[in-house]
């Protein structure tokens, strides 16, 4: 039977998951294991090997590797793929097509298919890769690993930055002079998160009952990287993040927006070179996307425990003072594109054709207080909050505002692998 | 009769205002003369000095001095002086104070004074000079002019941080660790325009004959540097520009918010000095700040002549093109901006509590398509604009929304000299 994989490579972990394709193209797709390597790099931490498989529990994988930071990224694809084939019932040549999610793919207006001798475009993602560091690189050696494991599939690459292809020039523009050194793609906006968006549409049209070409709504993206999008009429006409996931929102380690000089007079020697094997990353970048955000303010990235630290009875002085600030940073920044985006819809579309705000990703999902304190801040729009909805957190797509509320929110878990697979299916017309 | 100077720096030219201090303090103060030098630095362009007294216009000063390229900044002061005193009737000892406006003063909450023997203030306002490049080190030149030619004054520094002192913690916090390199001051947003705001604040209560304090606007001074405003009971909550005055909107020649690391791209070296005598400034710094914005987009920072290339019967199809997106481009940022600034309002203050959305600058005083475009999107909460009134260009406040309109437009011409006057008048109690 063949199937579909749809892999997901972060900076320190692979996600993916696995499904069946059915004889029929109207019937859905089905998950039949869901995949996992944690702690890759991860200093005093071993790596987590997971495979679960939704109909044969008793052949779970749930294994210790080496010490984080002892293994090589590139060796964990192959490692994952020996786990799946050794044990579950799904053979190496069942695997006919494997679904890559890429950070950056420039202006790429559609994925992008690699097989073995058809494997043009891995270079060009690869010279992307100073604009994603850690990402499109990882993603290039699990494509790598796919070519030489599995002879017979195909990989196409679908990039975050695939959704905003529909943003206007005018939102997409830098007013910045020509660059005065080789570019490979041109310094604009372009967005990420955007298999998150799609996914995310695809469930609130299914929920709502009707196309997505008719869902308005603000997303809230809000993981260990945040950003924002404004979807009209089913399509990306703004988002957050820019030229690099850097801009926009605070994320767990990133600075969000900022002045863009503030950087000049922070560091020394800014421009120099972070020694990032194979990639042209300056320190300026990394510590603007690795040493900032509410690591920077909090001391953590762990939002749920900023959370905690807001109950100054349970925490130092100190702790509860910079978990404050960071909590009230993020907020702010956070109101900041969420009302822009909601202003954008509205002066064209009424506000009961408007969806209301989606919030996902780790922090959108878990986080019932920030959730709260964004609504509460569009109660003149017409938001009320049903708080006891807003605390339940069980439900792939859940409302967490009460029944007639003029502005809605809505809680909806992101699934990025099953939009990877949609897409496959769509693209090769199955 | 004892006067106050209100002297503005510019970085190629002086402004000034000459005004007679009354002897009762509930008069009003008056001024007795404008005064300007433009065009210094220009190259082939003459330095046009002029000073126009109010009430004996045949002594006016308007002569042309040396080639701009030609003359040396720091003699601008003294020479501007020398004309006001050999053209009218006020002498050297008749001027008590000059009132400087400095774009940046840190995290002063007031006003520096300096007098002759008492200049430790300005030593610390030339190292934030790094941070308002061919600013504040002008006034600082100024400042000495006026110690060396008025030996009998006090001068007062009035920075434009200092009216957005109210914006609190979690707005102004950039999530970035600690410098590694010595500052003068913490890296945060300060914002900047501040003796404009604080000028349209007065303006406007008085126009709408209530308390400052009651005043709830979003401004736009939109000029060559331009920034947004929100005002909550007559304080600054929030303002678009940051650390430096880059940050923010698009300006004539500046870039306004990108992705902090799209410089790094876009430039070879972009740390490396960039030359300026005396000054840390970065060549990226140098180039987002002058070669950027409306001139990088369309070849130009005249927004007059932006507006008429809209106009495609008018101009080839390549000007044409660029001054559209250039015009798109900045009128997305300028809505992005506004519409948050209006949620914030919004959250906590009824629509008929807000005053409305205030323009001023060059740009926001000349610019009625822009004003009509921008009100235009506003129409849902109720804006309605008064063509007629749009169209119309006099008055220093004017409305140009019809009456009920539910949410106002206002066009008011911002006078920093003034306000100037006024802070030391305050300042000095009399």
């Amino acid at each position: 039977m063949p199937h579909i994989l749809a892999i997901n490579c972060g900076s320190s972990s692979i996600k993916g998951k696995l499904y069946a394709i059915p004889s029929s193209s109207s019937e859905p797709l089905s998950a039949v294991a869901t995949l996992g390597v944690s702690n890759i790099g991860a200093k005093g931490e071993k790596v987590q090997i997971k495979v679960k498989w939704s109909n044969e529990g008793d052949r779970d994988v749930d294994e210790e590797g080496d010490d984080g930071d002892s293994v090589d990224y590139k060796a964990m694809v192959p490692l994952l793929l020996d786990k799946i084939i050794s044990s579950g019932s799904v053979q190496k040549d069942d695997i006919k097509y494997v679904a890559h999610r890429v950070v950056h793919g420039g202006e790429h207006k559609r994925g992008i298919r690699i097989s073995k001798g058809h494997e043009e475009g891995l270079a060009e993602m690869d010279a992307l890769s100073e604009f994603a560091p850690l990402h499109n690189h990882h993603a290039v050696l699990a494509v790598r690993s796919c070519l030489d494991a599995l002879p017979n599939h195909t990989s196409l690459l679908l990039f975050d930055t695939l959704f905003h292809q529909t943003i206007p020039p005018e939102t997409y523009t830098y007013a910045i002079p020509p660059p005065d050194t080789k570019i490979v793609m041109p310094l604009r906006k372009y967005g990420f998160h955007g298999l998150s968006y799609a996914s995310i549409v695809s469930q609130l049209a299914e929920h709502l009952g009707k196309p997505e070409s008719k869902v308005n709504v603000v997303v809230a993206h809000l993981g260990s990287g945040a950003s924002s999008c404004c979807i009209k009429r089913g399509q990306s006409i703004d988002t957050s993040m820019g030229l690099t996931p850097l801009e926009g929102l605070i994320g767990g380690t990133r600075s969000g927006t900022i002045d863009p000089t503030a950087i000049f007079h922070a560091i020394s020697d800014p421009g120099s070179d972070a020694g990032l094997e194979g990639m042209k990353v300056s320190k300026a970048e990394m510590i603007l996307n690795k040493k900032s955000g509410l690591s920077a303010l909090a001391g953590t990235t762990d939002f749920g425990l900023i959370l905690s630290r807001l109950d100054a009875s349970k925490v130092s002085a100190d702790d509860h003072r910079s978990a404050s600030l960071a909590y009230a940073v993020y907020l702010d920044r956070l109101l900041g594109y969420v009302s822009q985006y909601l202003f954008k819809l509205l002066a064209t579309t009424p506000l009961s054709d408007i969806d209301g705000i989606v919030f996902s990703g780790g922090i959108g999902e878990r986080g019932a207080k920030l959730r709260h304190d964004v609504l509460d801040k569009f109660t003149w729009l017409g938001a009320e909050i049903d708080s006891r909805a807003n605390d339940v957190s069980q439900g792939s797509v859940r409302e967490i505002t009460v029944q007639g509320s003029k502005l809605r929110g809505w809680v909806v878990e992101t699934d990025e692998e099953g939009l990877c697979a949609e897409l496959t299916r769509q693209d090769f017309g199955f």
